[in-house]
């Protein structure tokens, strides 16, 4: 049975696929893929794909996401019309999975509809780096796997003891006491507060421990930055010696990177599952080994 | 079997759907959408949508169409953990209808994963006006129609006679046959040829009887205007009155109206069923009661 790794085409899905293909040591082929002046993608795949049973696809959901999926539900189904028996989809970035209810009522629930319509398109399993809330992963309705970067990047996360390990919240703070033991140093949550009329986010009610410290927030993402921004000035004003931030997913949407550099933010550590928006402030860490060992368990 | 009418949200699919409520004599509501700053669309339902038994859903496939999709497939999903029972889609323009075949080797067939898609979401018929290949629709597997809208524009076209109506290639010649038995004129087609290395078209080897007259060329899609602007000049200089276009879909992508200006076009005629990029070139006939005839056979 011949299973060949298949990059999707944009170049941090091609490089993904690259690590992931020597990890496991398949061949790699990427496909060929382009925008037409009306806005249309066209997809062309690797002649090598074509002959293999099985088809390890990478494809993440970058910005724009809508254009990701699209082209991912194309390239798969065109690789199973050509006779591919099994095709297998990690997308190192899941877009849409921040809506996964209906935070009032009535509201589409994104990520359901997004797996769903993986699963349907004949997806045999789903991997993904640090899905926002992994139950989301029920409704692709079949193995899926959320897989956690932050215990392999945090031998490669360069910041100076003293250390203390932040998770933005008490609901994340599991994620900051992987990464605090992994490394040794002690950990702890934020409170924020935002004032419901001006917007402001204080950190309430509890003093940090900072003072001193090397601050890392863990995160699974960063998106506009608004909070990040708020939360590192806070820090150094309490006395931080620095603060750094590690996440699987650097979207730094908009203004995003220059907002973090006014903040005074030293570095973004993160995965290799979106385009580095800014490499003056962005350190990208090549977690494809990581869901190279998922990936090998469910080939078999 | 309470049955409404819902726009997807955009002014186009909204605009359609309250023309096709009106011709069915149904109720009509939009979907609330929007887009948040990291490129992510966002979809809520109508609360009147929810109590329905039956959804007719507009949604047309504009630029950004991948956007127009991935909104279609949440609407749909919604709908159906709703409790909705049935939903129909109208799509009044279909994206990629032009990518119907592999015209090279392992080419992704693109109105193939999208029909499939669509028709896995669970939508019980397709609706949508003069999709580029008639064919295609085997790829819904299920009740799928592509509605003409030229015989219901025909009247609502006002050039006056003498008038040649002109299919752009022979294979188009039925659409210009039927357009210019609905206006009593003439009609022929074109046949041009292409220079390889500059690009350059021609029409060849026919001399076209434009001398004098007002041609109306019939076509399905107007994309980039490229070849219709240099039809229209070769027109012109073969002595022809004027120079009309009448087309179901006005992409008129990039530069396409700066173009045809200045080709000396008169105007396009289209249906709504994209938005109007140029209001002092393209004239939109509502052919909504047209779709509205085939929907009211498939609710019964």
């Amino acid at each position: 049975m011949k299973t060949v790794v298949v990059g999707g085409g944009d170049d941090v899905s091609n490089a993904f696929a690259a690590g992931l293909a020597e990890a496991l040591g398949l061949e790699v082929y990427t496909v060929y893929r382009k925008v037409f002046p009306d806005g249309e993608s066209y997809v062309k795949l690797p002649e090598e794909a074509v002959s293999a049973d099985r088809v390890v696809l990478v494809r993440t959901m970058a910005p724009p996401q809508d254009k990701a999926i699209m082209e991912a539900l194309m390239t798969i189904d065109a690789l199973y019309e050509k006779g591919v028996e099994e095709v297998f989809l990690v997308a190192p970035y899941t877009a849409y999975a921040r809506q996964d209810r209906e935070f009032t009522p009535h509201e589409a629930v994104s990520i359901r509809a997004l797996l769903r319509t993986l699963r349907r398109a004949g997806v045999k399993a789903y991997f993904t780096i640090e899905i926002h809330k992994e139950e989301s992963l029920k409704h692709f309705e079949g193995p899926a796997f959320s897989i956690s970067p932050y215990e392999y990047m945090a031998p490669r996360v360069r910041v100076e003891h003293p250390i203390l390990v932040l998770a933005p919240d008490i609901g994340a703070v599991d994620r900051a006491r992987r990464f605090a033991n992994a490394i040794g140093a002690e950990y702890d949550y934020i409170v924020k507060k935002r004032d419901r009329k001006t917007g402001d986010i204080t950190i309430e009610p509890k003093q940090l421990p900072a003072k001193g410290k090397n601050v890392i927030i863990v995160d699974d993402i960063i998106s506009t930055g608004g909070t990040v921004a708020k939360t590192t000035k806070l820090l150094l004003e309490q006395g931080a010696e620095s603060v750094t931030v590690v996440v699987a997913h650097a979207l730094l949407a908009g203004d995003a990177p220059r907002l973090l550099h006014d903040a005074g933010l030293s570095q973004v550590y993160a995965a290799n599952t979106l385009p580095n928006r800014d490499p003056s402030l962005v350190e990208v860490i090549d977690v494809s080994p990581v869901v190279a060992e998922h990936v090998r368990k469910v080939l078999g």
